[in-house]
């Protein structure tokens, strides 16, 4: 990665901070995140549309005392293009909604803009977060796919352009690109965050996500979108006791690459005392999938009514999902509801005193080619039970391209799960 | 009821009977719709915007072989005016709002029109469907309030101005107008309708709500909203076996005569044969109530993020929800969500085999006056419990006012429960 200036390479916390002590100030930071942007982004495309550094500074200059007070110091945030912004188009990845203006930010865009976050712009999205891809590349190697479907909001955190962006999972949108470009992905239990103006796809999954370069940049950026009081304060590092082992051969395939990197991160983590144990038997990830893949397709084909009347602008893997949900009964959907529900609960047995549940990211390290965004199924059955999850990055393969590996939490157990994550990312050695 | 042509008087299934009949049109029904709000709507004031005469004829014309083919057959909706509309502003009740114009129609709009249904225009909603009232009077009273939040959408059905329309319900929106104004109105399980389009305050307690003269019609429209293949078949008439009563003092104030009307249905639902046992003293509902207000308060204060910004232009009711949310702790937040999700799995013991909960609907009849839209905690406990809820009218007190009383299911027991309804409604005499 060519740093033309290592300003722009700061995590969130790190540039606050240095904002604070007067060794840099807002427009420094500012202007390395764009001179990265110019030099990267023909080749990376992140970006559905950004403001220009001009349209920027103006926006800063115009409000500098306000920046200058607030929590974020006037900071970029990368928006994906499925969230509503009332300043600049957000078309979700469709021909349909080409050029479409939102008349209101969404909530969380608003609880940025007002924490004194900035948005640089809209990310690169695949068509309503689902499969058909956008034009993004990723960072780590331009050949290989950047993982969707919040595609540019991966790249553009890896490729250190931005410090921080919003994405959404419904099923891997969040995990699987942080995991392929090599950044922290976190997405809180379900229902969290306000969805209010993030475009749903389907109601019992959708989540918002957070993606950074380090864990305690997404807590910030949580705690700041929970309106808490003392947004700085977020994120205690935390050794967890006993992790609960997901092999990936349990939920579908992964490669040798991340079967050996997993096994390597046990070792050093049983090296450090915490004790790892494997995930009950009884737990089928496998029918998981399924189930997920069932309840998404019933609400997609309910949610996208709009869309549904354009068959034409459709992709062909969006219409077959619509169709599959139109051809499943409601009592299949109803029990795959359910079956999802009940799991959460009985997933810890029988080792109820576990902490969290580590398990590879993605089958994994991102595939080559821009056609497809690599296979969802690894996220699936956490996602199914809403469940949250945060994207460790520091494991590679031997080119040094990103193995992202997950913590899984219990519901609400978001602030805990981040202390785990913050505690593995120190034992991995990527936050510097 | 002053009625200036019965045809506007018919319920939607009863309509759409009598169209494909012939023993009336699609366009003469309209036409006595629109004599009817003609007559009225100075006095109730159940809209806050709608197409003329002219313009909903010319749009019927515009494409009349595909109405006359539709399950909707071109009849009227009216819709809640929280939920967008491409063609028509979406104000929420707001000041901060006015003249807002959405891009997109809302999930629920869109399959409506799909269906052949047309917007007649948006109801009266309260200030973001809280307590500020909007114009509306009660049409069985007009000194009296038609409760809210959902006030118009109650009144235009009541007042066969349409045969339905839609609400939504946070805490006790749809079921509240529903009891004052003598409409069915049907909050289904949480989760149940995509709400993709419908303005959000409480992401675990928004639910839509559909309001009609019949139970047989919000189950048809329960049944298109769900994209059902044969949705004029839903709603099957089903006598309970066995209910637990809910009563009034157990959630909070209710009238005598409240518990006069309940005490009478009791003794006519016994005399049917059904058993009625009180519901266990174990469940807390006032306990509930106020779970339910510490989940509405923090969550309105995430979601209405936007607004916060302005202040000056919030009631004094509303700016009090969200300082109340900003203060209360979020461990306090988790333990009523908690709680209340714990409650909906225990509420039925000790009676595990009873079909279904009887309760008030509120407090009495609608009070006098325009200030106020009444108590809504009567709704709140099942509302924090995620229930499938319908009012049902029928009874009234000595002024032939209406008093409402609900039906409470398990989570997805809509179809069962909408099926008890009917029952009730039959028992009552409330359908012709």
């Amino acid at each position: 990665m060519t740093q033309l200036n290592p300003l722009n390479t700061l995590g969130l916390k790190q540039a606050l901070q240095a904002i604070e002590n007067h060794e840099c100030t807002a427009p420094e930071i500012i202007a390395a995140c764009y001179d990265r942007i110019e030099a990267r982004e023909p080749e990376v495309g992140a970006w559905q549309y950004n403001l220009t550094r001009e349209q920027y500074l103006q926006l800063y200059c115009s409000n500098q005392a306000f920046y200058e007070q607030s929590p974020l110091k006037g900071l970029p945030v990368g928006i994906k293009d499925i969230i509503d912004t009332a300043d600049m188009p957000t078309e979700m990845g469709s021909p349909i909604h080409e050029g479409r203006q939102p008349v209101d930010d969404a909530s969380c865009v608003a609880l940025i803009r007002q924490a004194g976050g900035i948005v640089l712009g809209k990310t690169v999205t695949t068509e309503f977060a689902y499969f058909k891809p956008g034009k993004t590349a990723n960072p780590r190697d331009l050949s290989r796919t950047p993982g969707g479907s919040s595609s540019g909001s991966a790249a553009a955190v890896a490729d250190a352009m931005v410090p921080v962006s919003l994405g959404s999972q419904t099923a891997a949108s969040v995990i699987r690109p942080a995991a392929y470009c090599g950044a922290v992905g976190y997405v809180g239990t379900r229902g969290t965050f306000s969805l209010r103006g993030v475009q749903p796809l389907a109601q019992s999954l959708d989540s918002l996500g957070l993606m950074a370069r380090r864990v305690e940049d997404v807590a910030l950026m949580r705690a700041l979108l929970l309106r808490d009081s003392n947004p700085l304060e977020a994120a205690q590092m935390t050794r967890p006791k006993r992790v609960l082992l997901a092999l990936g051969e349990r939920i579908g395939e992964t490669d040798s690459a991340m079967q050996e990197a997993l096994a390597g991160l046990v070792q050093r983590m049983q090296e450090q005392g915490v004790e790892v144990v494997e995930l009950g038997q009884g737990v089928r990830l496998d029918e998981m999938v399924a189930h997920h893949q069932s309840i998404m397709s019933y609400e997609v084909a309910r949610n996208l009514a709009i869309e549904s009347a354009n068959p034409e602008l459709l992709s062909e893997p969006l219409s077959e999902l619509i169709e599959n949900g139109l051809n499943l009964s409601r009592e299949a959907y109803l029990r795959s509801l359910a079956i999802a529900d009940a799991t959460a609960e009985s997933l810890w047995q029988p080792h109820q005193d576990a902490d969290v549940i580590l398990a590879p990211a993605a089958p994994g390290v991102a595939p080559e080619g821009h056609g497809k965004t690599g296979a969802p199924h690894m996220s699936r059955p956490w996602q199914a039970m809403g469940l949250p999850v945060v994207n460790v990055p520091g494991l590679e393969d031997e080119q040094g391209l990103p193995l992202g590996v997950q913590l899984i939490g219990r519901r609400q157990s978001d602030d805990t799960l981040l202390g785990y994550a913050g505690w593995l990312e120190k034992l991995m050695g990527s936050a510097a």
